[in-house]
């Protein structure tokens, strides 16, 4: 797929202030979960993995940990080097068993009731549970557990399954569970705590990546790879889809909760969400994406002067680029590190503001150059559109643009905050619209078949696809209960509480 | 009951620093609360209801409002004046009917959880509700409801109300709140918000107070008429022992929750609680109060130069005694008001070094003086031994001491933070013991007739005692059945919780 | 002096709300000090001192102490209880010796800056320095020092006497201060704090006060005695007016910095300012004030049934007139204890909203009675004004109104923060306006005699007064350079700084 | 230079736990200036500016405006992002002239006495100032002046120079300014604001940069022309070494301060202070950078598999290293950009825990591979040796270490927080033992002759060196006046004061 611009006429969108050239987060994972057992400083820890895990979701974190006798819990709104750094965690958190949650919220200052992870005391003991991912079905279920008297502190999902479990009738703690997770539909990966156990479990298809990691004789959970390296662990093996991992003085146990079924992981821990340097079903994050950029040079390639990544995370697509076409890779865009805490508040003005005082072209380089723009993927084209007028107001002859990913046409519904399918700019725009829009001299995208080649694959499976690529294809892994009911106009009320402090 | 000092030696309590000559909080009411339907700014009138209520509790407050679409709530530790002062608070809890809370706590940092009102989600809409008194129930229908799958957010015994209400199979929602009311025992006033009604209920003999007022066509409910005065409301009437009033857009309704029983309000809110200038079954608590010290001149008189309130709760009673003596009334003790919020945090620690630096003698007036001290009651006694070391240092020649009320021999289960039974001076002392504890030459108490005399009651009903005294009597109105279990080694766990931020 | 209020028509103060029945405080002295040398905990000692000395000055309190090396402070805006409660200070002010001060401000958010102790670094050594009071020519000092080049860091008077004590040629420290302080007019009391000594100072006619206290082998200095008795201290000696004090490791040493004056202490510690239990002038401050009231009761005498205070600072003065006149003293206003820090900012909005919430009539004692206010004096009127209503409205069938001191005419230029004369009621109507401005049914003062009297002397002497009592007489004991300097348009500009945060 | 280590044994450095595999921020400049006359947002302008200077100091910052007739200052310790974020700082801070400042500090909780703008009320009016440098001379220059009288605020020896202003008996300001300048000596660049002019002014030689920018009729000051691209200004001119700048309603006008004599910047703006896509003596930092790579490519050459540079300062480098030997350039090390505030408190305990957290090896990248590190420069070394092993626990066969920039071996009096003597590598070993110490396999440095090639010159003038390039050779551009009268065993007092609140 490529296109060339064959209009000097550039499409303005007026929405977009001319001095705001600047890069803002496009689509953001919803959260990274982290457990042990069995360490001494089981809460120091996990705050570590936590840090790893910063990039999944930077707006609250949380911490619950169990001392033999009780249970602890601290969660703030933030970062978590800000939230647990100074004294030891392990001081206000005492116990060998932690786990822990970073999120993105969508709501504002009510966000702390909905901060994982939650805790609750059940009649079998303490039970804390935090979750990565999205239930397709919680809607309903909440629906009908209010009915029955259910008294929900909380509108996250996760929530739903803590009053599953509490109402099981079954007698073992982790058949409960795996009662409750009978119920739910969708893509998750849940680390829970109880007075006896870490309990992990991974959905069906295995969309959200769970990864069970190990150091002397202690395991740990764990949403990537690089929250291992952090604290200097081995990766054990990854949680397969539809298993239950039971972690306890014993040692470690493994069930399945569901029949096996052909695994689909989400192919977006590859595009975007994953550290580089995790390792995800095997494979480097790293080496994917510049395999990405390799594949992307020999699909559409570009006649220019200098390759220019967008920062930081189209880096390894265009160095791959870079070495497949042997045109000089060039940091063009220069980052400022210093972004306080309050840019990354969740306002879109706030945001753009942050974002704008975030990047700066390097003007001498980019002067009377034909430049190369590479990022990861075009969601809103709203980015998009800002870097490549900064490129050409910094005084670039040409400006190309190519996404090391093919077009999203489709919206997320398993804990990925993506835009609905109105304001993805290739679900709404062809090749040649989205160029005119991003006004660049040509746009180029990734093929399906490529991104699967960069991945390992020789083929998509159109039958049995060995992704969950839905953003890319429109193809669901699951049933979309709670979205099609309210299609049908069962719109949910989660809460009537407004809380102001 | 009288004694004189026969020995000069003093029995020494080695737990007291001789320069702690000072006076701390003996016993606390747990809370105030206050509602309000179809006011302009309800939650500005529930907040200044609140500060008018302060004294009886001053550790949390919080406002639950209803906008007529969503309820908003806020809920601080610390004071009213300190929570609710700056912006309106109307702007940040909208509507035109609100309820609030004030509470002591007895746990450190957790207390966030259990600031009231707490709210809920029920599958019949919104429900908000805050309470004065203690249930004698709670640990058995929490532990009922908890082996059902309730999940309790706290360990208020106010969220067992909550968690019946959810589980009733009444249709209408007043009848699922009498639905849960007939289900509890105990002492209290609850106020309630709905998407529809502000809801009151007061317990079967009316042990908890709780006063509508009427201000235009707009009702409040209130703890105490001092919260009416300060937003220059008229007292309407009391809401009866066992029943329920209702409150909405066709006006005020009153539904009887349980039938008549002779009433008992709990006595220690003319002895302590209750402000001065509220009105409390009719009567003018300064009034009772000064009729108290009338009393008491009268039972245990005095041979002395110079009256000394102990400040500020023993003030009317010290006037009273003033005026049947003849013997001056003087200011003795100097309260010095500027002591910071620190100093009321619940720590003993911190308690007593507060109160440390919250009073001083008036030196030149006590030397070489015969002085009379009189305070409202004598609980552990440490404050009353304190206090009589501080005169006999500032010079006093003699140091009697008189309690406006009768000994204290038992505790509280109905929403009176009150030391146990060993902790209590007069439970364990006889009168003799108690006056050389105290340090004084001679030591007095009212008499149980004397106190209902100040009541205006004649002679107490030994039969159906028109007051519940059962902190003088041990007569307890109502069964004591969590104390009982307790007693019988079934010691409940709330919460396996500790919530660190 | 006194009036009867002949007509029925009530002049109505169109400023006033009619619901804002409440009382705030009329005059603020400026300033506490103490100071101690040789003691093991010298901060937190200097705590105490200050705590008891809160009411002097409640907007802001700082620290200096020396560790033998080196100086350490801290300031704070807000009260002592709060700034220096938690942790002994002593640990992080180490040292045997410490001043401290309490201050009221003016400006809003600026004052940190102007917060004492201040300290500079000197060729001489270290210098920290606290003060009671005004000067009178600080302006004129100034602009000198300023135009030789000096840099003020803050705009309070006081820093002036540090830029005279770092250009003095003296060559002990001593006699640079005494350099410094011939230099300066007004009245002032200094505590200072230098690497070798603790030094005090008072103006030459004792205008503010200062005592020396001692604790076995160790002096103090301190604002009033209440400030011993806080730390179980004794009374050495006052200051004498015009003396230094220097107290070191040989001991204490009096050096007389000026001639002998007659000296006039300003009357308003009596009237108002001082703590009724502390010895001013070798008085009980209590007995002064109730001997205002007992005379007050032969001068104005008032034929009511109750006889109410004006708490708290009326209280004495109320005592004194009941104990005269034979009518019963009641507590007829209760005050709330609980209004938070927010109450006490320094606008004139919040002030009057928080004695809005800080006082209210107790209807039942009130109703039909013909009640006599008793206050200690009568500033601008609007207080007075307001609790004559909010009496007259809890039901009284007549309120009559007396002042424990005479009227007030004159601003004060010392360090007692009075309104200017446009805004003094007594400044601008006679006796019978007063009345009718007030409501009352009969207003009264007590003479200049009967304060004197009360003061323990015969007869003011009109050529030497005993006292500074320049607001009833406008007899000022110095020049007012400053004042001059104004109304002749020299309008000194402090500092064009606006200091943000 | 290069060396090859010829033994396996591997020196090891005790004080380096093996687990640190971080990096640390090895040297420190000191400060950034900005300053705006004419703009409406002046205060807006220059937090803009400051934003794009925080890589020259993060621990504190402050802006100073002027409104026509007041002066506003506002002064945090953090980010400028974080302290100057939320409502428009102009609100705050109103006017149409403004400077501000960045800075570092060495001093704990003191600093903000010491944070810049300083400001003073001088008898010509106010003057607020801010600095970027280091004053030779400052102590010698203080001790006169408080021997005569003067009283520091702050331990800044920017304040000397308010002092001299104060003192200068010119009269028109800016000579008053000069008079200032002439009597100081060092590094340094000013930007100053009175009530009528903002004023830059240079040191002789240059050391420290400043340049002016232009946008409109309005101009601007700042250290980097980056702080220009922020805010879409031209670049107008450097100011040049030894001249003084005088921006007013009238125009710009440049004043000579000094004789002119040959320049020589600071060589270390190039080498690591400067932002990448900053313009500096007309040469791009960015270009500058990858020279240095590149020579360094041809002076010490490494046989290896893969181009990894230290992040982020090294990254210019190794792409022209990469560039010139063809070996393929990699991200190796994956930076952690969500490292909160608290990692950047200047404790070495925290700086080392903070940077443990910020970076990680890109394991797969680097298994098995010849891995060369390129970095700017070694300063103590230990960063690079953590680094060196945190490669080589990833799996590397082999870790080549190149320095872009000569063997640091002389520390530095204009400005950069360099450590001493004693703690710099080079300094103290040779290339073989430094080899052995970082545990590499082959350690080169650039030449002094390659890093001036690298800047555009074809050959350091031996006599008159073209820049400032002490650290490398010792040659200092000026006297080191404090420096030898320390060494004299002067050691100056700068002040007694610890501020503790």
């Amino acid at each position: 797929m490529i296109t060339t611009k064959t209009s000097q006429t550039r499409r303005d969108c007026p929405d977009i202030d001319p001095r705001e050239l600047t890069l803002s987060p496009k689509i953001r994972e919803e959260c990274g979960v982290f457990g042990v057992y069995g360490a001494d400083n089981a809460a120091a820890t996990t705050a570590l993995g936590l840090h790893a895990l910063q990039h999944r979701g930077q707006e609250a974190c949380g911490i619950a940990s169990f001392d033999g006798e009780k249970f602890h819990t601290e969660r703030h709104l933030g970062l978590v080097g800000d939230a647990f750094t100074g004294d030891d965690p392990s001081e206000r958190l005492p116990g060998h068993a932690a786990i822990g949650h970073n999120r993105y919220s969508t709501a504002g200052k009510t966000v702390l009731r909905n901060t994982q992870p939650l805790f609750a005391d059940l009649a079998a003991g303490g039970f804390a549970v935090a979750h990565n991912g999205h239930l397709t079905n919680a809607f309903q279920l909440r629906e009908q557990l209010v009915a029955d008297g259910a008294i929900f502190q909380s509108t996250s999902d996760t929530e739903v399954v803590v009053h599953l479990v509490a109402r099981s009738k079954r007698v073992q703690f982790v058949n409960k569970f795996i009662d409750a997770l009978r119920k739910i539909d969708g893509g998750f990966a849940f680390v829970g705590l109880t007075n006896k156990e870490l309990i992990g479990a991974r959905d069906r298809q295995g969309i959200r990546p769970l990864i069970i990691g190990k150091k002397d004789d202690t395991y740990m959970l764990a949403s990537e790879t690089c929250a291992l390296d952090m604290i200097d662990a081995e990766v054990f093996r990854e949680v397969e889809p539809g298993e239950v991992v039971v972690i306890n003085e014993s040692g470690i146990e493994f069930i399945r909760a569901f029949p096996k079924v052909p695994e689909r992981p989400c192919v977006f821990e590859f595009v975007y969400f994953a550290r580089p340097d995790s390792i995800v079903g095997g494979q480097s994050v790293y080496e994917v994406r510049k395999k990405m950029g390799q594949r992307l040079a020999q699909e559409v390639p570009a006649d220019v002067d200098v390759i220019i990544p967008v920062p930081d995370s189209g880096v390894p697509a265009a160095i791959g680029f870079a070495q497949e076409s042997g045109i000089p890779f060039e940091l063009g865009i220069i980052r400022n590190h210093y972004v306080g805490r309050t840019f990354i508040q969740p306002t879109q003005q706030i945001r753009d503001m942050g974002v704008r005082l975030k990047h700066s072209a390097n003007r001498k380089l980019i002067e009377g150059k034909r430049v190369l723009l590479v990022d990861d993927s075009i969601v809103r084209g709203t980015t998009s559109t800002k870097i490549v007028r900064m490129i050409r107001d910094a005084g670039a002859s040409e400006v190309h643009f190519r996404s090391a990913s093919p077009p999203i046409k489709h919206p997320d519904f398993y804990g990925v905050d993506m835009p609905n399918a109105e304001r993805l700019l290739a679900a709404n725009h062809d090749l040649e619209t989205m160029n005119q829009l991003l006004g660049s001299e040509s746009l180029g995208f990734l093929s399906i078949d490529g991104l699967y080649w960069a991945m390992g694959i020789e083929h998509r499976n159109a039958d049995f696809p060995q992704f969950s690529d839905h953003c890319f294809t429109g193809e669901y892994p699951t049933a979309l209960i709670d979205f099609d009911r309210k299609s049908n106009g069962q719109n949910p009320q989660m809460s009537l509480l407004v809380e102001v402090a």
